[in-house]
């Protein structure tokens, strides 16, 4: 028999996972090594430590070890918020007529709005443990800056957010929640960087990018004292963090006796996306299933979907180590018009790996698709998401869509990473049709790749 | 032995209560009834029922139903956002060093950011039941605005809302967000009704009130095709609605072996802190416990603390029953200074009695204090609260460092209705230091009264 699945899951404390799970562990083939951009050979620990924490730096070369242990005082932190719920979208279901069941993982219900708490108090934790003098980063959609900040007010670390101009334009608030906390907000490009200055003088009105905002951080804190860069994605440290969102899902699962036949997530660094998939991806890694992942990104940043796999800068000032990614270039600025997240030029070289070799699927989807699934999303489940979630609610509608044409009644799970609270001028535009949908152009692209590192 | 209380409880969605609890049912004595304000004779249902929904009238009427079904339909969105968590807040104790031990029920949990949602949904269901064309309705911080478009939105029922001009100016996004849901927001005083254009003739540059909200949505609904007005506070039925957080706080302290000994809501209009307080009241009014309740509002709008225990107009327009209620008369208007919610003239006539029979008890705090609290709460326990809810986390951090002098291990629940992500221009006013504490003087107050009804 069946059992009855309630429209919303949640773990007890005690069944929140005490380990994080490092998914190279079981990969049959590691994504290739980072480079030192200066030597092109694989960069070392004791290379990354002038940018990151030394505990953070370990993780992300560590290929070997299966579980970490999650810090006590993280746990701490972690209690307030999780175990997130798994919800059933009963509602979402009967609204689209599907015979499709649909699941997914709210991750929006913390104060930062998003999963990057996950990571960001991981982060702030090992740098607490370091005795560090100040952390500095980077946000775009100001997620991660948020989620940041807040990690680093309760571990009491001061903290300097270089905030991409474009998206501090969009969400002024933003600005204001992460000050709350405590933190210092740069808009990017600044002119407190060397990288800064240089792209304002090539390119005086830009509004930015994740990229050129990840330059100025990491400048900023090799050239202070006793401070290090932290990151919200992208790195195989983050993904580490992030899955938790994935242990609790498959957790949650299993208690129900639910097995997903096609599990969704948004990509833009593939942050959520591969903390999400990883306990799921070990079991078809192993054979266990045959589950389906799909990567869901903007058209107007198609990084999987257009994207070269290369190796490349993580950054647009070409500072960082090179990392084996799909990518458009680190040169590769979104269309300022583009409103709906996921705005950087690479790819988690993880996530990238598992493309490459077939194990997850992509497509790309347009920003007022997005916003339409956003606003069907919000009226029958109650939740308003983010606009980078909202990709993965489109291609999640889209299967199910699909599945009402076949009949098939399959297992839908996708991650909503966010709230969009902070993204109400976008809304705006979708509500006001000013929004459009742009893909940039092959020649575009070209001009990206062009300017790739010859490795 | 004690039990382990974990940071976050959530009940399961089999405990989730499926009753309202309607307290006026247990009150030794009833509040006095609502008057008609042309015959000065208590209001029948019959001459509620042009304005409200028939069976909200019903309910708002009933002193004698203990306890009423809560619909399926209702049952099948509280479950997408409910039962809430109540929250240890070991982080605060600790920050405190306090030996006493703070509960908080979190009502932020879901995309409406309040637990406005409760009634909301209530209501926009019985709206739906009767077949109404459309509903109005008013909203001053945005939080009920926006709970009432997300029900409304769920129900497909047209909805316009009135929303206080003050507030507006100071959240522009509400009115995105209510929009996205589907309703039309009209900002007040305005000219689309005989109240706004007349408040607007006396007053031009008045930035509104709750009051005068209500006055014109109450017109537009009673001047239009099958449409009723519905409100968010106030009013016995909402109370009834709110229960529901009672209700859940109740049954999972009991599960916990925790018998609070102070128990402390913001009180505005009376909403969440009738609706949290109702379950607890019952067993002190069955002289089963001597549980303190305390009412927190701001010194701005004094209402419980300086205002008079008098029948009086629910709105500025001087055009709804009349409500024995403690009250600043309907014509106050707090000043514009004041950022920090809680902006109603009058207070729940359930709690007005309550407060007036002595069980509960009332204070007012500074809005900078306020926001001390609110800052210090969302640094260590990662929340970042509504300015209105911010009155309650004061009240308790308050309690908690007295308990730190006096040595006591009191244990402390608290109601923390929302969450304040469209209040960032009020925190950004708390940051740059331009927000300052107005108490408005005797005299001021004395206007106010003179102007009562005579009843």
């Amino acid at each position: 028999m069946e059992k009855k699945i309630p429209y919303r899951f949640v773990l007890s404390e005690d069944q929140m996972p005490k380990q994080w799970y490092n998914l190279k562990a079981d990969m049959k083939e590691l994504p290739p090594p980072l480079l030192n951009p200066k030597t092109l050979q694989p960069i070392t620990k004791e290379e990354l430590y002038p940018i990151f924490c030394k505990e953070l730096a370990d993780q992300e070369l560590d290929t070997t070890t299966r579980y970490f242990d999650i810090p006590e005082e993280v746990l701490d932190i972690y209690k307030v918020y999780r175990p997130s719920p798994l919800m059933r979208a009963y509602n979402l279901e009967k609204a689209l007529g599907t015979p499709a069941k649909i699941y997914y993982k709210y991750e929006g219900n913390n104060t930062s709005g998003s999963h990057k708490l996950n990571s960001a108090v991981a982060q702030a934790y090992y740098a607490k443990q370091q005795g560090l003098s100040s952390l500095t980063t980077e946000t775009g959609a100001g997620q991660w800056g948020t989620a940041l900040s807040e990690a680093c007010g309760y571990f009491g670390i001061p903290l300097t957010v270089y905030m991409v101009k474009g998206s501090a334009a969009q969400k002024p608030y933003r600005k204001i929640v992460m000050q709350t906390f405590g933190a210092n907000v740069v808009e990017s490009p600044s002119m407190t960087t060397e990288a800064g200055r240089k792209i304002l003088a090539e390119m005086p009105d830009t509004t930015g990018s994740l990229g050129c905002a990840i330059s100025e951080a990491v400048e900023k804190a090799t050239t202070s004292e006793n401070s290090k860069y932290v990151l919200g994605s992208v790195l195989d440290q983050v993904l580490l963090h992030q899955s938790i969102i994935g242990l609790e899902a498959k957790k949650a699962l299993e208690l129900l006796d639910v097995q997903p036949d096609i599990i969704i997530g948004c990509a833009g660094g593939g942050s959520n996306l591969g903390g999400f998939i990883a306990p799921f991806m070990k079991e078809k890694i192993e054979g266990k299933t045959n589950t389906r992942f799909i990567a869901v990104e903007p058209v107007s940043c198609p990084s999987l979907t257009r994207g070269k796999y290369a190796y490349d800068f993580c950054d647009t000032g070409r500072i960082t180590p090179l990392a084996k990614m799909y990518t458009l270039g680190c040169g590769f600025i979104p269309s300022a018009n583009h409103a709906g997240g996921l705005r950087y030029h690479g790819m988690s070289p993880i996530i990238s790996k598992l493309y490459d070799d077939g194990y997850i699927e992509a497509m790309s989807v347009e920003q007022t698709r997005v916003f339409e699934a956003a606003t069907l999303f919000s009226r029958v489940e109650t939740i308003l998401p983010a606009p980078e979630s909202s990709h993965a609610i489109r291609a999640a509608i889209d299967v199910a869509l699909e599945c009402k044409k076949t009949g098939e009644s399959k297992t839908i799970l996708f991650c909503l990473t966010g709230s969009g609270f902070f993204d109400m001028s976008a809304y705006g535009s979708f509500i006001q049709k000013t929004m459009s949908d742009y893909i940039p152009s092959d020649e575009y692209l070209q001009k990206g790749f062009a300017k790739l590192p010859k490795v």
